[in-house]
């Protein structure tokens, strides 16, 4: 079959090269338009693990340029950047998966909490890219809002529990990142000797990924207020939450969790802990719940820069093409 | 004055090596004897750091002979282990501070979760060596159950907010320790490759320490459900612990906190996230919170080897023979 | 095209573990016995990272069963049980690619650093399978010995000076390997707490790889001495080795490099420092020279556990059925 | 005794950082003014781990006022702005122990490697500032030129051997730091997600340690060409040093060094590889060598921080106010 030729803009940040990782291997999917802000040089300059492996030009990003070659476009680029380069883009026909925050959100909630929207007519149609509730709006979508890492951990740790969650409890979600979640920047926040043998809570309860999480709960059934607290992990990849929920009455968290899964290819239930190692360069999703008496606790595994950015954008590409869920999809982890 | 010599047993872990080290830099006590199982060699060959610093003969724990030149002695030993020397010692007229499980329990929850208690007698006048709630009581012991490292971090966090927890509802504790915590044993749990860019939860809801910070809080008038997870962080030392409270009504939780604390040397309430670095190599237990409508969040610090274990041992020490309760003990933390 | 089927004996160790993970994904081989000295159990079981990647049944390792079934077996066993699999798969008529050292060495070699050897008929027709001085032998060989992690960095970056050193002159090289080098013995020397935040030499110009280096830089034309200090990084896995040489005369050592590999796919020659993580995760060899009149330094970096043991396996497997060596082999680095 | 009152200067770094904690549990030694560029605040809030330990105020660095109450200053500036501070102070009588590499090398070396010097008079009367060979000139000293860590730790490990390296043999030097030794600055070359798990030399054979480590050796008796290659360790604090030596005859290369330092109170001789961990957080270098035929490898360790830098300052400062050497300086490893 003939290949989908595809760009990736914001090819600089750790997400940038995540897709580009992806692309490369993928059989359906023609890696063929790499921008950044700047342009310039080759891919392996950018990122030098490249080197004579993926070593084609780096473009200034250009939609009409793009709009050119490709059918499909990944946007891995800051907020308020990307709803630029997505309305342009969507007007030229091509196919967007956005990476940003830009189109997760109500507009309401949007402009709570990152300001003006510009871009309020494709709002209204982006598709949140979580396969696993929105999988046939996905396929047909032309503007798929990529999940969060956070939001994508936890809601398919919650999900399962809409039926046995006690009403009006509070839901609290300890979550854990590792500091490439924290992408490239620089200060001091990610400096070495600040990060390593360390550990810390970061934006309690006022993290932009809690209105995101509740957002999309609410819509599935979940009412509940949520309580999120995230932390910074001493280590490069991955991602932990746990969810500590009040229950209606007593249950068997695992078989929820087995039932309610058991047609996904990316969510594992596990008999022990999750762990961040076993998600690790994979899209799965792994989670492990427990319950004692009026309470639960489910906790969950992803890979944030995988599952929780460019390889669950991969699936939402599979599935907007037509092909399977899985192709080119790693589910083999880093481990050891 | 004269110095009042002391006895450390169990001197070859984790616990027993701060111990020595601090003892070694105490103006008033003495460290004469350290004992281990086997007896035998110098201290440097138990820990080769402290080649030419402190270069005393190991002996084989023996009770008799440390009556005869201590009035004090450690017991850095395993759960059951100590509670045979304990009982010796303390009818040889030696003063003791168990830093095992031993003590620290009623007699039904001891026996619910570690077994048959072989020193009932002296359980019952056993102190909790938490200063912060027993300090008179310490001054005058025979006997501290030195406190375990979470009970330490979960107490202290959640104590100020006795009265303004709303009944009948659940307290979440998410708790993460370093390594060291497990102490010298060996199995893979313990090895590099596991450890290493990873974190896992263990014994969630099921941790030994959920009924010890259930019974301490329970005495001093929290009476809520504690459900407990603890996790293996990829660092060596530290711990944090967070606490999700419901409350009665909104506070300003950190001038709860501030209040509650005003006259403790050892407890620092932070204006931002408390984080592990900043207790390392300590007896300090930094405390932050936030509140947000009818919940709040707490969130605590300290050097799981020092205030949660050696270093609060320490300030016991001083209170028992009526030094300084800071006498010897760090405060300089090991920051970067 | 018929898929060739293939074994791996030693499945529970992390060599075992990378040899499923790359053959998993290999388009002409297939995993079809994965062997332990126990068997029992799933895949899944041994390594958890592989739940519903890898589900087939582990075998108690039986070479009549494997030669029905197969025509290679990859051997990731310790040295000494390699060769008895060795020798009875070789009898079976069974192609063997063994990652143990047990057919590296000259009878002589081995015999003084690893004792008695029991299968010198096959010793001498072994083919040591480092692709880039033995690629036409490994081609026709029916068992290839699978290079050592340290001596497979080390010969790559000195081989290339070879008529530039000075005769006479001692060769030193400073390695360093990550954790995983270890395997996944259980004793102090992988606690966490003892790895962790240190960095320390072993077996100091005593360890078993030196004279493997030595014999075969010997082979190829560099006699000088070879002093090898290998050491502990605190980190899972990565590899990187310092030689420093003195020359016979100055040079400009990376176009001496650019020029020997300018035809291999799996050795990049650097601009500037080799780190670990551009070739964690890949089968390339980064190297990296400078020299400063009489003297250079020549550096070198590679995964330990796939071009420094798996992954050159299976270019070696490649190889000698005919594929192109770099089918199915890992590229892209894990990064970040 | 009178106390002396000292200041230090710089203290926003974490030099000055380890000069405020050794000297703030210094007997005899008060710490009276803490200065930085900028001024303000109180000393926890450049370093909130010393919040309610030192909370003196900080201000804008002014010799005069220093002048008017201290009797030494301890300079933890950079290069070029530690020479104007140093020149003023001591016309104003102050003594001082500078940090940075300006007093530290002849006129020479230094306008070669640093640039235009600018306080040529005090630099003829400087005092390297390594007690082990300049004990009694830095008891006289006004000016200490406090040595770089990585010459501290290559220095002691090579003196010993002055008269058993061969002539006209290169002396290499495969040297290791944690990221605390490139202090606070803020590149991606701290940032943690390119450090960890990571292992890279830098400035290899050009580093400006390297004429500082060879003029000291030379005036010192070791003419021999000195070629040095430093790496960043991914871990917080410490040092290791590799030297390889060619020599005239075989030796007993531990022999050679338990003589050498046998009344050395900071140096300790290992019988097995020196580890970074038991020298981190102490004043001593730990020494470690063995010999082969012609050759000899030696490898010694220090804290970075400590010995190669603010501990070392102390123990110069101790000597200058004739002090017992060891007097406040640490000896505890901070292990495990």
């Amino acid at each position: 079959m003939k290949k989908i030729n595809v760009a990736v803009i914001g090819a600089s940040g750790y997400t940038g090269l995540e897709l580009i990782k992806l692309l490369q291997n993928h059989p359906n999917f023609t890696l063929s338009y790499i921008g950044t802000s700047e342009g310039g040089g080759k891919t392996s300059d950018l990122h030098p693990s490249l080197l004579h492996v993926v070593d084609i030009d780096v473009k200034k990003s250009n939609p009409k340029e793009i709009a050119k070659e490709c059918e499909l476009a990944f946007l891995a680029l800051p907020h308020k950047t990307a709803m630029d380069f997505a309305k342009e883009l969507l007007e030229l026909g091509i196919r967007v998966i956005d990476l940003s925050a830009d189109y997760r959100l109500s507009l309401e909630n949007y402009e709570k909490y990152y300001g003006k929207h510009l871009d309020e007519k494709h709002l209204k149609d982006a598709v949140y890219g979580l396969p696993e509730i929105n999988r046939e709006k996905i396929k047909k979508a032309s503007l798929v809002a990529n999940p969060g890492c956070y939001p994508t951990a936890s809601i398919l740790a919650l999900l399962p529990f809409k039926s046995f969650i006690k009403e009006n409890t509070p839901i609290f979600i300890d979550a854990k990142s590792g500091v490439s979640g924290r992408g490239k920047k620089i200060t001091y926040g990610e400096h070495f000797v600040h990060v390593n043998e360390n550990f810390i809570s970061y934006n309690a309860l006022e993290h932009r990924h809690e209105p995101e999480i509740a957002e999309i709960l609410n819509k599935n059934g979940i009412k509940n207020d949520i309580h999120f607290v995230p932390h910074l992990l001493p280590i490069t990849r991955g991602m932990l939450i746990n969810a500590y929920i009040q229950l209606k009455e007593p249950i068997n968290a695992k078989n929820v969790l087995t039932k309610f899964y058991e047609h996904e290819k990316f969510v594992r239930i596990r008999d022990e802990a999750v762990s961040i190692k076993m998600t690790a360069g994979t899209n799965f999703c792994d989670i492990f719940a427990i319950s004692k008496g009026g309470i639960a606790f489910v906790s969950s595994s992803i890979d944030n820069l995988l599952r929780g950015a460019s390889a669950q954008a991969l699936t939402n590409a599979n599935l907007m093409f037509g092909f399977d869920e899985d192709l080119g999809v790693p589910k083999i982890a880093y481990v050891p």
